[in-house]
């Protein structure tokens, strides 16, 4: 073992609104120990994502909080470095939820071993991982885009993003994205996508409108606010919104001043049938393999491309965990945890 | 032909808020003559529904609003008087959509024959019709209860609300009706209802809460405001709502105040993983016949039960109209225009 002790950040207290860095504590601890059935994992790859401030708050939600002083969840790629568990050996890459932290004891049964295939491991928290499917999932599930329809998406450059944006056009749909700043809006429109809007230039729905001549069929929501605004009198009859996530409401304190608009919303629902359906990508859980297996394909065929956006260094986690709540990482945000396991 | 003029009710102005009788207009006009592949029908019953609001105001929706100066529009069931068209002759009942009155000369095509049957012609306004289509097809298809589940629908004495009750029953699951007064409630409970609340009451949402102890699966929505806010927090993971009309909202002349909860309603959507989706009747058209079938082999068997409020005479039906928009009627509220067709 090439270190005495672990590291990990722990949630120090529940953020209010915006999380600060405070809100973090990193801590030395012992070494975990693997028990019977459980392996010892060293993080290579931490993945950040916007359900995570979910975690920090103990509003209701799908999943309990994490503990004040406990480590903060998240998915990982690492290696195994001990093994008391059938079917997994040291050396071996797993996938799984193991935290913000450098070493995990857990149990086999909870990762999944990776092949060492053609694309880096860090994929497997990404375009081939947990947002890919999520896109994956939500759009043809729920969204269900047809050939000439239109599917609008935000966070167009991010994992999930690009991932919904890049489907619909494969799906023969016109796909229009929403990225904040130049740089990402050129991003997303070289993936292919038709159109991408800049949420920090002026008049965004008037230009979503532009960009979308025939109304919107598919809206895939991940934001909410001031795109949800936008997007919803441009909603054709029978659209359907997959509800992904909300990132602009996460850090909100206080609800919104009125009006009202609950009742407009119900009565677009009713007068423009439309479908909204929420979800989290393991409600789909049964579609894993057949996810894997199509998106591999594409990528290998180069039908859908992704971007990474690398922090170095486990310390540096809650910094770029917080400036991506404001939009600051540019493609799949994961933290390099520890070196990369030997070939 | 037993009278020389046509009775007719016209959308005299667009209502401001709560109709007025002042906005209709009686006139008489010429006897209609049929045209090629037409048929004259006397009205003998015509159906008032809440949905009849939305015709009546010029705010986008799914069909465009009756004209001012234009016949209300509405179901009826009538008798052929006579005929241009093959396979209808004089003396058939036909269901269609003849509007607020006496006779109509309309195309053969746009009519629904019906067979003399154990069941009153009016039935097929209701129970049989697209009242009862409209609870069957939500409920079946988007709400689709499982045993054991919990069933919400409010006006539950109605045409739509007493068969989705009764439907969710016959499927296993616990049916809880809200309704206006002790005696609808009463007549709720019989039609096999778990339990019926009384909205008048006092404490609705405290009163729905110990109702539903397993939280509500499914919320058949047909009225919005007080009774939607009491159902929402009651809402399990995995709730499905039918939206299929709005009672509550269809005289609003303004904006609700604030604070502004469609933040809120959007969060809902994704930790619970709820579906909504609008729709109306036609929407499953393709499933007329399976619904005629199954629905007249339930109330032949007694499992399904219906009430009619009836209103005698077309000059009635603008002050009925009013009355059913703030639950005077008690049941499916069907206006006789013409004495019955000769048996």
């Amino acid at each position: 073992m090439s270190q005495a002790q672990n590291q990990r950040l722990v949630l120090a207290r529940r953020p209010v609104g915006e999380p600060q860095e405070t809100d973090f504590r990193m801590e030395h601890a012992d070494m975990p120990v693997p028990g019977p059935g459980q392996v010892l994992v060293r993080t290579i790859w931490l993945s950040l994502d916007p359900y995570m401030r979910g975690r920090m708050s103990d509003a209701p939600s799908y999943v309990p909080p994490v503990a004040i002083g406990g480590v903060m969840s998240g998915g990982t790629v690492g290696e195994v470095m001990e093994s008391n568990a059938d079917g997994l050996r040291r050396g071996d890459l797993v996938e799984g939820g193991n935290g913000w932290q450098g070493y995990a004891a857990v149990d086999a049964a909870g990762l999944r071993r990776l092949e060492r295939g053609s694309l880096p491991p860090s994929t497997a928290l990404g375009v081939l991982g947990m947002p890919g499917m999520t896109a994956y999932c939500g759009l043809l599930n729920i969204g269900q885009p047809k050939a000439g329809e239109t599917v609008v998406v935000a966070a167009a450059s991010g994992p999930v993003g690009s991932m919904v944006g890049q489907i619909a056009k494969l799906r023969g749909a016109r796909a229009i994205g929403i990225a904040g700043g130049a740089e990402k809006c050129a991003y997303v429109r070289s993936l292919g996508f038709d159109d991408c809007i800049d949420h920090r230039g002026s008049d965004l729905p008037g230009q979503l409108k532009q960009a979308c001549p025939k109304g919107i069929d598919v809206y895939f929501e991940n934001v909410g606010g001031l795109v949800w605004d936008a997007v919803f009198p441009l909603l054709n009859p029978f659209a359907r919104i997959p509800v992904c996530g909300l990132i602009s409401q996460y850090n909100q304190t206080a609800p919104s001043s009125g009006p009202d608009r609950t009742a407009g919303l119900m009565r677009a629902i009713l007068t423009k049938r439309l479908t909204f359906r929420g979800f989290i990508v393991w409600d789909f859980a049964s579609q894993q393999a057949e996810f894997q297996r199509e998106a591999s394909a594409w990528i290998a065929a180069g039908q859908i491309k992704y971007r990474e956006d690398v922090v170095e260094g486990l310390e540096r986690a809650p910094a770029a965990f917080i400036g991506m709540l404001q939009g600051k990482n540019f493609g799949k945000l994961l933290v390099r945890v520890g070196p990369d396991a030997a070939a």
